[in-house]
């Protein structure tokens, strides 16, 4: 939530005139991207009628190596008719360019806000959306190992430690233990993977009305289960932001929206309950590892992981396990 | 540089409702304003054809009993044909309304990018840009008190102490009480006073090539000498950011520029090398204060006073003295 690099007017100008783009004419720094400094760029456009971007300057959080794949994703699913982004190319048809040693790639601007309390309609949408993400991507060539899947749940709870997870709430360390032993024991390998989105929250939604007009932020985009990237934006929607109360009906639009598009088969289907209980593990332990190592005074807000334990409590108790039937 | 306050979706749909400018399409928290939260707006505008806007939230430092003087400054120096942006009035013609006990002002987005390294053209526009503010200026019936002078100096070299500014540079306590003192001593009281920006930096002037498109951040202006803003600009303007080299071209075309709308008079002229001392004076007790009350290791970045320090040392020096001439 910052922006991390700091570019002069001339230099900022230099840099968009390597874009057939027209001329710079208004340059925001502003505050999205968590690990990215990112600014809204408006130029002269080719027609002299105006044009926005987002130009985005990739700090060390991510690997340069991965940009080919994420820049091409969004490529891709533009092409395919997805609301996302394109990638600008340079004069030299190269997706991203370099300034003083980070990477940086000119990214179409598009409008619509992300909703903080959305409704039925709006995740249903949602799930269409998503659902076209998913059918798109079939064709996608590009593949990219999941660095925040079941291995990283394990290694995440062994940093956290079982007495560090207590710290956070006496009873959160012995959660994590029994539900990763039964993740790592019960986990799929046999439903359909393709590239997903794995991050789809409200935040990385765009929407006027019920209307998505943008899914953005694809750098957690990877190969995995399809249903499991159901199960995420499941847990990211239908819960409220403190995890304590479920919300049947953004659950219900939700999956009627995704499966208008893609059908569920029903091996995927049997599985969503478990893979909600790993989408609520992976989010719980990101927070919970950030919690013990942002001191409590820093500028950054700490997500609280109780909003992921509760969910997961949630979809570990057998009563509930109807919900995705 | 940062946004302090947190605006869902919806509660900003329904702020923005409440002007006459078509539905919310967009909006991005900018990193811009020291003490305020400010969101890029884009609405459908009056006639479909899209807007749009700075949506200001003032902080704790703006005191909203100055927002009529600053806002109501805007639209007077708007309607006199200064590049500034004017206030939005909402339905019920206000100028700045309320959102959880926080003033909001909803200001017209001006396009342009804020120069790094102005160019001789570039400074001659904005000593005219500032000019033609005087002249307007000279008809707001709007006063307000210089919280940043004369007086304000003293009270920063106290809390500063002499010992603090010693700690910042070993000749800084000293350079500062001879300086102050003679400030006291011979700050002028009957040059023409109007009401002044006071803190016209290259970050508050928007520009296309050498046209200024905005003058912006008008929350440190006052009722003050007028050609001490001209000093403030020139301070401003005129030296690198280190405060090493003075850059005589940009002086001689910022005065030029300045001159060729509102020619100074020989009193004015004449008080000029004292007051750029107290425009030196000015940021180099704010920046100390700053840096003597920042952790060196805060995610906001310190600005060194040592390089007003310089400026103060080189309008002290007789041998600069000919520079306004």
């Amino acid at each position: 939530m910052a922006v991390y690099t700091r570019i002069g007017a001339e230099t900022m100008a230099a840099i968009i005139a390597e874009f057939d783009v027209g001329a710079l004419v208004s340059a925001k720094g502003i505050a999205e991207g968590v690990s990215n400094s990112n600014w809204l760029i408006e130029t002269e456009g080719r027609n002299g009628q105006g044009a926005r971007f987002i130009l985005t300057v990739y700090e060390e959080r991510t690997d340069t190596a991965d940009l080919p794949f994420f820049l091409g994703l969004l490529d891709h699913l533009a092409e395919h008719g997805c609301p996302v982004p394109r990638t600008i190319h340079d004069r030299a048809n190269q997706a991203f360019r370099h300034h003083e040693g980070k990477a940086l790639a000119l990214i179409e601007f598009l409008p619509g806000v992300s909703v903080s309390e959305p409704t039925p309609a709006q995740a249903e949408a949602v799930g269409q959306a998503l659902a076209r993400v998913h059918l798109a991507a079939a064709s996608f060539p590009g593949l990219r190992a999941n660095g925040m899947g079941l291995g990283a749940w394990r290694q995440l709870a062994t940093a956290c430690s079982r007495e560090g997870l207590d710290g956070i709430h006496p009873e959160l360390g012995g959660l994590v233990e029994r539900e990763l032993a039964l993740l790592e024991r019960r986990w799929p390998t046999d439903l359909p993977v393709s590239v997903i989105h794995a991050d789809l929250f409200p935040d990385n939604v765009l929407m006027r009305g019920a209307q998505v007009t943008g899914l953005i932020d694809f750098y957690f985009a990877c190969t995995d289960i399809i249903a499991y990237d159901v199960a995420v934006t499941h847990t990211a929607w239908c819960f409220d932001a403190t995890g304590q109360r479920f919300l049947p009906e953004l659950s219900r639009t939700l999956l009627a929206g995704y499966q208008a598009v893609r059908p569920l088969s029903g091996a995927e289907r049997a599985a969503l309950p478990l893979l909600a209980r790993g989408a609520a593990m992976r989010f719980l332990m990101t927070r919970a590892y950030d919690w013990m190592n942002t001191p409590a005074d820093a500028l950054v807000t700490r997500k609280d992981p109780m909003a992921f334990a509760r969910r997961l409590e949630f979809h570990a108790d057998p009563a509930n396990a109807g919900i995705f039937a």
